[in-house]
């Protein structure tokens, strides 16, 4: 906790904390970082992306590498928890390994990843794409609001553009993959349960949506007359909510914007344009309901006599967590004395490009009423006491399996 | 038609038509609408507001006046026909009597009114006020965009802010006054009918609704823990919908501006703040409507948990318009082999100031689509023919009943 406040306070701004990608304070925590991992006896070192990495190796030369991990850097005005508690829950983890000096039958890599959110150049998960061998080059060329690109960023943060493949793992080398995060939502909060399974990383559907009626005079056009397009979005919205509850275990479904086209509170709207997000743990359910929800969508723009544009603006696939895995941490879980509560992911984590190479999962964390990317964001000490237990647990187990 | 085409050329702009109170092209708009009084015969003058007044007298000196009038004014990019309609078919029902010499047994006063859109200084029917004798010198502290008072703006086009009050018709001079405009609305061409008598223009309330839920991430929040504000807000805007077609021969109800605040796709709504604007002709109708509404939608809020602020911006009472006026108009109507329509003027008029010193009516022409503020805004030909016997007859009718 002392190391999170520590952290915290290295901020771009003075209010909330702010450390977006290769910005000063960025550099300045991340420093921070490693002294703690080079202090704890790791051997660390920056990768070409920014990434902090620290190794605990084991006697054998040729085991491979389990990972810890989450990132450093934050969204604009966030929280202290989102990202470093994952990384200072890991080099706990790795001090009590050092202090009790366990024989590792694999390697441990502790990373602080750099690049998550994507504040900078509006694309997530920079620093786990390297470290998965999935960084595309072509991303280099991005640019961020000042005009500057990713490779300018890279090179002034001392990278090697030409070596960022070779800081990857390699695929062969993962044991696997575990992170600790906050859940940034509100079920562990509210069923006052400490800790989570994460048993998937929801895919995500994202939808613009422009409707169009008949604009006109609010005094003048009788109620029968109307093609009021933000009367037929009302419908939407609340059928998406509606959708959204009947399947509220496979899935989540919000419309988040709603933007009504030259508005004035004496103009019956004539265009508006709105989004939908749908996210669900399974492939096939999420392309079930994207299908079903676009008909019914359809079915009531043409009920309205309303004119629709229905368009998808981004699609992710789900990620499942690795169920062996899995069985190990829910037992560590029920080791430690609490109800094993699996959970899906409804945010992105680097645990999503990891996935694809290694065997992961995921620990959450309860978070005060659920609250995230704020300043409000908060765990209490009692839950990070309970948490301890569980990783530290979990990895006996795992080192115990091989 | 050629005098509202030449009207309309003279403009602030050069797309659409743009003549707002008191700028160059108002100033030379309203000189050429003196310019047509005067050759046609009226002792014309301007008053101290800026309306353009011609009087055609009876030879009995102690004769009431009759009004015709319409307003010059126009909202930005505005049509040819809102207003000006009014003031050139006046001049065309004078120019009439002059050519038939007939008899007046009281005087006639054509009013091209300087101010009834309220652009410039935000308060309308600044002209109909001064000659109706409720003008506010209050009002004379109100600045433009640019600063500048209406006091500023009165002395800058010559007139005498001391002579404004001696501007007014006294209330016991006044016989009554008859408007000709367009529908602003499609009823008349929906129903293929030129022209339709003005029964009541309604009253207005407006209100301002804030709703605060709590915002949370999209992902991670589900569907059952949710306060969506949007989904709140969507709910009554069906109840609004709703209700306007239940009691659509009495009132209109409509939400034209909704804003959702911080608003992202991937952010379940906090807060959305929206407008209702709610119509009718019956006072005590209005006043039970908006009280079931505010209790249909306070209990919308509470069943959500949302907390709601009900903020009523405005309130305007409707005017009924003449019993006596609307029996002539009537005859004129079917004497002119057309079906009388009846319509309540949902938009506001110079009408409602002037009702309140003397029986006042209008007529309504049918306009294209009932588009309106807007350069679409179109009347047909056949339908101003239709128009002229209409507006003479009920002159000849009002004539012949003194």
């Amino acid at each position: 906790m002392r190391r999170i406040e520590e952290l915290a306070a290295i901020s771009e701004d003075t209010e909330g904390v702010t450390r977006t990608f290769g910005t000063p304070a960025f550099l300045a925590g991340s420093a921070l970082v490693r002294s703690w991992m080079e202090n704890s006896g790791l051997e660390t070192r920056l990768d070409n992306i920014g990434n902090v990495r620290g190794r605990l190796v084991s006697h054998n030369p040729n085991a491979k590498t389990f990972v810890l991990a989450s990132h450093i850097d934050t969204v604009v005005n966030a929280g202290k928890y989102d990202g470093p508690l994952g990384v200072l829950l890991g080099l706990d983890m790795l001090e009590q390994l050092i202090a009790q000096q366990v024989e590792l039958p694999f390697h441990i890599e502790l990373i602080a990843f750099s690049d998550e959110e994507g504040v900078r150049f509006h694309t997530t998960y920079l620093g786990s794409k390297v470290v998965a061998g999935s960084f595309d080059p072509g991303l280099l060329a991005k640019q961020d609001d000042n005009g500057l690109t990713l490779a300018d960023a890279i090179s002034m943060m001392g990278g090697h553009l030409g070596h960022l493949a070779a800081d990857a793992i390699p695929a062969p080398n993962w044991l696997g993959y575990f992170e600790v995060h906050i859940e940034q939502g509100p079920v562990l909060w509210e069923r006052q349960i400490p800790v989570a399974l994460v048993t998937a990383i929801a895919g995500q559907q994202r939808i613009e949506l422009t409707w169009c009626g008949m604009a006109g005079h609010a005094g003048t056009v009788p109620m029968g007359m109307r093609r009021d397009a933000l009367a037929g979005v009302a419908e939407f919205v609340l059928l998406v909510e509606e959708f959204g509850r009947k399947h509220q275990h496979e899935l989540v479904a919000t419309v988040g914007k709603l933007d009504v086209r030259h508005a004035a509170s004496n103009v019956i709207p004539g265009e508006v344009v709105c989004s939908l997000d749908l996210r669900s743990a399974d492939a096939a359910r999420l392309q079930v309901a994207y299908e079903e929800l676009r008909a019914l969508t359809e079915a009531l723009a043409a009920r309205r006599g309303l004119e629709l544009h229905w368009h998808l603006i981004q699609y992710t696939p789900p990620v499942a967590c690795d169920a062996g895995m899995n069985t190990l941490l829910a037992q560590a879980i029920a080791d430690s004395g609490h109800e094993v509560v699996a959970l899906v992911s409804g945010a992105g984590h680097d645990a999503v490009p990891i996935s694809a190479v290694a065997p992961a999962t995921m620990l959450f964390v309860r978070c005060f009423e659920g609250i995230s990317h704020n300043p409000l964001e908060r765990v209490e000490l009692a839950d990070l006491a309970a948490t301890l237990p569980v990783t530290d647990r979990f990895l006996s187990l795992l080192i115990a399996s091989h």
